[in-house]
Formats: structure tokens, sequence, C-alpha cells
């Protein structure tokens, strides 16, 4: 492709947008946003793209067959799973205006996945043991009313992805599938050139499963979420169900000292107030209370520093969600207003889960459970009863040791590639899909939900290669192999250097505008283009080659120019 | 691949759809109706209708370069066209629930099409004469809000196109470049297997141009359009704007007789009148009386069994659109009540324009302006004035003549399969996208627009070319290549054939299903590939080959059914 019939330029005076992705794709013209967290994708980032989908689609055609469902879908398939109320991110399609709403007023809901497509389709066909097990993935648009979307292509309203659902008689089955899933899902990460640095992450089960379901999470320094990887194995959790043991404080009190209750009015936050009371941060407590669905009323108490995990609180005592309580009933139960709440004398109509970070500790504080008042100094045993259990109920943090080793995590940010979940029953029983088996009595079908996110991925693999200089692509889903610069005065051999490459089956760019050397230079970095070639007039019947990932140059005949790109492909 | 494999059987119980496209590729398992006018693509159909898009593309990149816009656009950018208000099959994309409307409550235009993307798009790169003329294309999901959505692939609410926009200086270059896009089209249609029967057809130029806009329809007798095609040459007209000489009356009235108001209360319509009045048809008269979108009252006449054209009509008296009067309106002109209005003695006040099809009769009947009363045996130059011009605002009929040759049209009916409009600057005028010129002055951008909606032509070939047996498919859009059947005995020697022929690189299904030979052969009839293939005990070593399209099958050896698979491709 020539350079010069690209209706795109490039723009080194973007905007700054909050994403390195966002700036850097603007600025080389792969992408355009049409409004915050939608974008258009130009040509060669639309190039980038179809790569993407095509590595996705060799290795799902593998393990799956490939299908299109639609977008808009009719509202009722939606209640019938109850998450056309819940989904808070669901759009659905209404008419525009009042002519449209004259001819046809229906509403549509704007799928943001497709569980409820794909279960009443597939029951169509399959529905004796004989049918399974199968697997349908489609690679589509998704549509998610973001609030926040200012991540360039990692968090958008409108984005491109890839789902696959599986189908099973049993939850062995749907296990055993699982894990084939699991091996497709790191192949495609290693075609792209992410394989080394992405792991399989233990994740939230969400609604569907009491297990973990699995995150395929790509190292990167600007990514959202943080992995906490056991160094001995290959286990990696999401911080939000990472399991932790807190390090053992550094301070070292021998001796019980005796208890105080200080008034510290307005000091709230345990960095404010540990500075108040002249001891460190590890000594204080931070105690929080929750409402449950289920309306019982939950203390949890952690270490000074750390965060309350609702995912694990919820776990712990066996309720479906949580919600900080509101400071009337705060005020109910500990005597105070909210601010000063701690884990001394609370009254038995409530559940107390207290971290294992609290203990272990000696002359710590915690809240006095009276307005304006810290008690320092306390102690199980002494102030208050030594707990029964301690529970694992804090946010993880970097420096926290897996429980089941005693050895400290690796952490690391990371951004999400890819997901997949054990739906197990969810779907199938909203439905009503039962398969009948060998016998003729009838189960529910067993279901995985399995999702890669493609321009995603392009955004992930942009904050993670890029340099200063601009874009840096893997071989395998560059837009083009070669970056062609022809320099005035050889603008002869240059067509005909482009008419070889082209006619030996390297997809090439040209850069054949009348632009001065340094701009098709410093363009070639910001395309980012695995191979930059030069022909000049001093380069003769030979052709300068260089990586974009390096600063060395060579001089070789276009025979060895062709032999060597086609020798490092994929 | 292995139709066991395949988690989609065939139904010949699915119910009977309006149309024939959608009952038999639901019946063959290529599509899945998930509400009317939305379909999900299923794997065979997929296959289908990927292969359509390719041939699309490829021919498009011939003549453009691909590009993938967003589907959820703001709504200011279609307020800009002012076209937010007026598409009334628009729709947009809005929370689907309260919390979702609590998080991010904007609104979203559901795009139709890219207009009001692409021009804002592409004028941020290119201002300068010297970046015409250019033009991007996608191949992606449109939405329209169809109130009726009865007739399958063919008329969606969600369906599949190709949109090119191109980009010009002058409507010369415009035109030549729209002229390029015809050739790429009829290509396109040709690689898909409709090339013998789609004809460019001259339609309405909508808002966007005094010219016609073409459209590309391929002869089908299920078709929704009817098609106006001169004989002697190659041009050919929607019914909606072909010009129409009515043929010559055949009654034969020598003198005029004395004319006669005759009472026919509620006799309204002009068979029932013709009956009552014991005249031909042809000697009746239908006078409309409308409302243009200035406020002029247009009384319009043409000979009874045509309908007025309100296309013509708008055109011919120089306005934007039209609209039947209302009652009150009607009896303050004529006189008389709605179903008596003719052309006597109409006041000043009103612009009358006649059909060409009322002159050349001798005692003709017409409303008498007076409530319950016809006149009949009315002559020009004695009862009214000759008029001093005839119009051609008729819709055509079968029998009409082109008026530029006389000769009768050749008509038939047709599915639009792609279109193609010149925009001319109404884009570029509402979104200020103006060029710099050599000399350094502006002036707004000339564009066209040229859309194959992919999904429908994949409908349009199966109203087409199926039989009562089932589908049958071109072979450059059918899913495989061949259609392997394996009876009883032959399980060994069938794997043989299907591996090597799949090694060959012929694209093959094996039926390889423990079912009867009579639902196999039933079922490939079914499916609609191209060659079918048999392995028994009977064929030994050899193969026995049959064209979907004949009744002929052959032995072959292996290797000639492979020479001959690969002989026969596009």
């Amino acid at each position: 492709m020539k350079l010069s019939g690209l209706p795109v330029k490039t723009n080194k005076n973007v905007r700054q947008f909050e994403s390195k992705n966002a700036t850097l794709l603007q600025k080389a013209g792969f992408i355009d946003q049409t409004m915050a967290g939608v974008y258009a994708f130009l040509p060669l980032g639309w190039r980038v793209l179809t790569k993407i989908e095509q590595i996705v689609r060799e290795e799902m055609d593998r393990i799956g067959v490939e299908v299109f469902m639609p977008a808009i879908v009719p509202t009722k398939l939606w209640e019938t799973t109850g998450r056309l109320e819940t989904v808070d991110v669901l759009m659905k399609a209404v008419p525009a205006n009042a002519s449209a709403a004259l001819k046809n007023d229906a509403e549509y809901v704007l799928s943001s996945t497709h569980e409820e497509v794909v279960t009443p389709l597939v029951m169509k066909f399959n529905r004796s043991y004989r049918d399974f097990p199968f697997a349908v993935y489609q690679i589509q648009t998704k549509f998610r009313s973001e609030p926040r979307a200012k991540s360039g292509l990692l968090r958008c309203r409108e984005f491109r992805m890839k789902d696959l659902y599986s189908f099973h008689v049993s939850e062995a089955d749907l296990k055993k599938y699982y894990e084939i899933v699991k091996k497709a899902y790191l192949e495609v990460f290693r075609r792209l050139g992410l394989g080394d640095d992405t792991v399989v992450v233990l994740a939230s089960g969400g609604d569907f499963t009491k297990d973990y379901s699995h995150e395929f999470q790509t190292r990167c320094d600007t990514g959202e979420d943080t992995v906490f990887r056991v160094p001995s194995s290959e286990v990696a959790f999401n911080r939000e169900v990472a399991p932790a043991k807190a390090p053992p404080v550094t301070y070292r009190d021998t001796d019980m000292l005796p208890r105080k209750d200080v008034e510290g009015k307005g000091i709230i936050g345990v960095d404010e107030l540990a500075r108040f009371l002249k001891i460190p941060v590890e000594k204080t407590t931070k105690t929080l209370i929750f409402k449950a669905d289920d309306g019982q009323i939950i203390v949890a108490a952690v270490r000074g520093g750390y965060d309350v995990s609702e995912v694990k609180l919820a776990k712990a005592a066996g309720v479906k969600s949580l919600r900080l309580t509101d400071p009337e009933t705060v005020k109910q139960i500990t005597g105070a207003q909210t601010g000063y709440a701690g884990i001394l004398n609370l009254p038995d109509t409530v559940r107390v889960f207290i971290d294992e970070s609290v203990g272990n500790r000696r002359n710590f504080e915690t809240g006095a459970n009276r307005t304006d008042f810290h008690s320092t100094n306390v102690n199980f045993g002494r102030d208050l009863p030594e707990p029964g259990r301690f529970y694992d109920i804090k946010v993880a943090r970097p420096g926290d040791l897996f429980p089941d080793t005693g050895e400290p995590y690796e952490v690391f940010q990371a951004c999400e590639v890819g997901n997949i979940f054990p739906l197990n029953t969810k779907f199938s029983t909203a439905f009503g899909y039962l398969f009948t088996d060998e016998s003729g009595s009838t189960h529910p079908v067993y279901m995985g939900s399995y999702g890669i996110g493609t321009s995603r991925v392009m955004g992930v693999i942009v904050e993670k290669f890029s340099d200063d200089r601009g874009l840096v692509w893997p071989r395998a889903v560059a837009p083009f192999a070669a970056h062609l610069i022809t320099l005035k005065g050889a603008e002869k051999r240059g067509a005909q250097v482009y008419r070889e490459l082209t006619d030996s089956g390297i997809e090439i760019l040209w850069d054949d505008r009348e632009e001065s050397a340094g701009v098709k230079f410093s363009d070639a970095d910001l395309l980012g283009i695995p191979y930059r070639l030069v022909v000049s007039p001093k380069t003769g019947e030979l052709v300068e080659i260089k990586l974009r990932t390096s600063s060395a140059s060579e001089l070789l005949s276009l025979g060895a120019v062709i032999k060597t790109i086609k020798a490092d492909k994929e």
C-alpha cells in the first residue's frame, strides 16, 4: 500500500488523551475518537484489529464453530434471566424520533454479552446427551454504557469481542473443556506477542459459581488490575480475591500498656490518626459496619493501612451482597458517630469479622465506640476476648504473604485481555434448557462462557510495547511487515523495490510522499512497523534494513532483505 | 468440516415464513430468527455471508480503503444534518434500566448509515485539493427500525452492509468516480453469480441531487421492486421514476357526444365507476388534490387505471414534498366532497397538472366537482380548454411506452442488491467541509455514497436460485465446494476421501452422521452445496459425483473428482 493513497495523516499535535494508547494511536492515525469510549478504526488500525481477530479465529476454530448473533435482541430474553434490570451497563435501542416511534415503537436490548441469545438458540437443536458437548463463538461488536471511558481502547462503550459459549452434560465435562479453552487462550496470546507476559489469574466467580473464574492478565505498568502471583507456583490472583496474610508488624512492644481513651475530635482516617497518636499506622485498626442483602449487620475490622474486601467479607459471611450502613445504624450499634467505630463492646446482635491482620499485635488502637474518642493500647484477652477465629477479609497489598506457603507475593500491574467463566446451570435453568440422558431423564445443561476483547488487546499491545518515538507492533499483528522509505532521487529504484517486495508476498507500506527524510523517518518510528527499509541515492542497488526495536541498520541486497523478513515470520 | 460436529440440525418442519429465503434458510439451519427482522447466522450461513463479504471486500479494495466506524455515535452529529428528526427508521441507544441510567444517562444514535460520521472524520485529515479524490469503505452491521420486517434477509432491523463514501473537488470528478464504482459493483455481482440478471436502474436522487441515483436490481420473481427496461438500450428505471407514455386507448369514439352529468352516489374508484357507467376504465379519469410543502394546492389528473406518482408530480411542480389534502380543502376547491373531484371548472387559485394519458381521448369521464356526480362524454376544446401542456406524472405500468423511442418497456420484478448516490455537497455543507484549491480559495467537497447490503444479497441468492428441494448456492458463495456422503459400510473409505479432499485444499462438508441414505441425500439437496459426492460399498475405489443443479451423476476416481472440482473454480 502506498502512504500517499491513505486518506489519513499522522498528527504529532494531537491532544494528550488520558491513556497512552488513545494518544499514540491517534497521533499515528490508527484510530479516531468519535466520542469518549467510541472509536473509528482507520485503515492501519483496522488492519491491526483484523489480524488480531484472525489469530483469535484460527485458534477458536480448533475448539468451536463460528456463528454471528445479532446485537439487538428482544427485551424478554433479558427479563427471563433477570438481567434486564441488574446489568448496570446495559443499553437498549429505541426509536430516535417521533416519526420512527410512530412506525415501530418497540424497544430492544443492545447486547453487551450473548448468554441470553445463545442459550435459547442452541436449545432448539441440541436436547439429547448425544448432542453434547459443543461450543459456538463469534467475533463482533459489543455495547456497554461505561460511565468512565477514559482508557482508550481498554474501556469502551462500543468494542470488539470474541465470545465463546460451551455446553455440557456435566460439571466434570465443563471443567475438562474449560482447561482446553485455557490452553487455546494461552496460544492466542503467545501468537499475539503477549505470551511471555500473560498469566492466568484467579478471579471472582460472580453469581455463577462458588469457584473462581479465570482472567488472562498481561503485565503492563499502566494496567488497571493488580495481580498477586505466588513465586513458587503457577498460581496468581486478582487483587479482589487474593488470599492474604499480613506481614508481621514491625514495631516491638513487649509489655501490655494501660488502655487509654484519647479524645481526637475530627481525626478520621488511619494515617491522620497515627500521626495524631504518634503511633505507627500498623498499630491502628479500621472498623467498618455493613448491612447485608438479608438485613444482617456485619462489623468488619482490618489492620490500619488495609481496606476491607467486600467480596471476601460477603463470602466469609455467606451473604450475597453488602453495603456500608447508614450513620444512624452506626450510632445505634456503636453509640458513636461514624468514624469512631471500633471492636470494643459491640452488641450481640451484630456479627463481627476480624481480619487476621488485626491479631498478633500488642497495644493496638481501635475506635472507642464513643464519639470523638479512640482507644489505644488495646489487647486481646484483656480489653476484649480473643476472637474464636480470625478471617481473611482484607484487600491484599504488596508485601502480603500467600497464606498456604507463607511466601511474599510477587505483585504487578496488569491489563485483563481475556476471561473465562464457568456459568454452570445459571442460564440453562433460567431458560429451562434440559437435556435427556441415556435413561430418558432430563437435567439442566452446564455452560461456560469465554471472552477475549480484541480491540482491548490492541490497546494493551500499544500500552506494553510502544516507546517515546511511537508504536511498536509485534510482527503477527503489525499492519504491514515492512515500511519502505524512498528518499529524493531514488524514486525509480524505490518503485522497483516496492514491486518486488509486493510480488514476493511481503506486506509493505511504501512512503512515496514528497516529504523530507526527517518527516519520513519520524513517521516510520511513529507507525511502528517491524522493519524499516530505506532506498536512497546512496544505497545504490542495496537496501538499508532496520528493525523498529533496534538502532542498528544493515545494507543488504533486495534478495537478502526478502529472505530476512520472510525468515522472521511467526 | 464434519456434519456430526455441527451444533445445528436441519429442520424440515420449520414453520412457513412469509418469505422463501427465511423459510428455506431456517429449514436448512443456515440462520435462526431471533425476532422479526433480526437473525442469527449459524455456522453454514455465516460461511456464506463471509464469502459474500470477502468478494465485496476484494473489489472495494481496488477503489477505496477499508475502515471500521462505530455504530453508536453522538446525536449532535445527526442534529447537524437535520436527519435526527427526519429519518423515520432511526434508532437510538439509551440506558436499559434505572441503575444504568444513574451511571450514564447519555443517548447515542444507533447508525443506519454513516454520512454523519465519515464526513467530520475525513475532514480532519483532508483539506487541500492535493488530498483528493479518495474513498473509504466498511463492512459492518447496520440498524433500521423497520415497521414491516417480513421478507427474511431482504428487509431487516439489523443487517450487514458494505458502505463506501467518496470525496471530490468537483462534480465532474465525482461523476468520473461514480462510473468506476458502477463497474466495480457489476464485477461484484458477476462474481457472486448474479451478473447475468443484475441491471443498473435509474432511481430517485432523493434530497441529494436533481439527477438520478442508481440501483442495482437483480431479476427475481419475488422481488419487491418493478423495473422498467428499455429493450433497445441499456437504460432501465425503477417504477417510481420510469418516464411513461400510456398506450393509446383501445376504444374508438369518432364523434363528440353530448356531455352528461350522471348521479352516482357512493360510486368511488375507477373500476366501480366504469362498471356503473358501462364505459371502459380507460375512459375514466382520476383526479387527486395535493398540498405542497410550500402551501400551494396542486391538482393532478391521470387516466383511470393509473396512480399519480408523487415523486414525478413534485418534480414537475418544483416542490419538495406533497401530501393529499384534507376533505375540507377539497370541498373548498371543487365544491364537492372527496371522490367527485374532476378537472372541470377548477378555480384559478390552484395549479393543475394533467398527465398525457388523460389526453388523446374522446368522450372521457371526469368527476363533476359536484357531490355524487360524474361527468361523461367530456372533451377538451369543448367542455374545457385544451391544456397548454400535458405532463408525465403517473406511476408507470406494464404496457407503457418509453417516451423517447415509443417502444414498450420490458417490465420485471427485481430485488435491489446495491445502490449508489451522488450526495453532491449536502453533507459537506452541513459540516462545513471545505477544501482549499490551488489559488487558496475554499469550496465545499463533493461526496458520493455507495451501498451493498451483503446479508440482503444472501437472501436474494436464495430467492433466485433455490428450488423445491432446497437451497442452491453459486460456487463462489457456497459454504463448502462439496458435500461428501458416506453410506453404511464405507466409513473407512469415506474418512480417506474426506482427508484427501481436505488435503487438496477443497472445502468439504462431510456427512459422517449415522443417518439413513434417504436423510443424507435429502439434507444434501436442502443445504445446496454445489457438488455432492457419495462413497458407498458399491462405489468401491471410485466416488460418485453430482452437481446440485443436475440430476446426472458420474463415477470417477478420487483424482478426477479433485480435478473436476478445482477446474470449476470461479
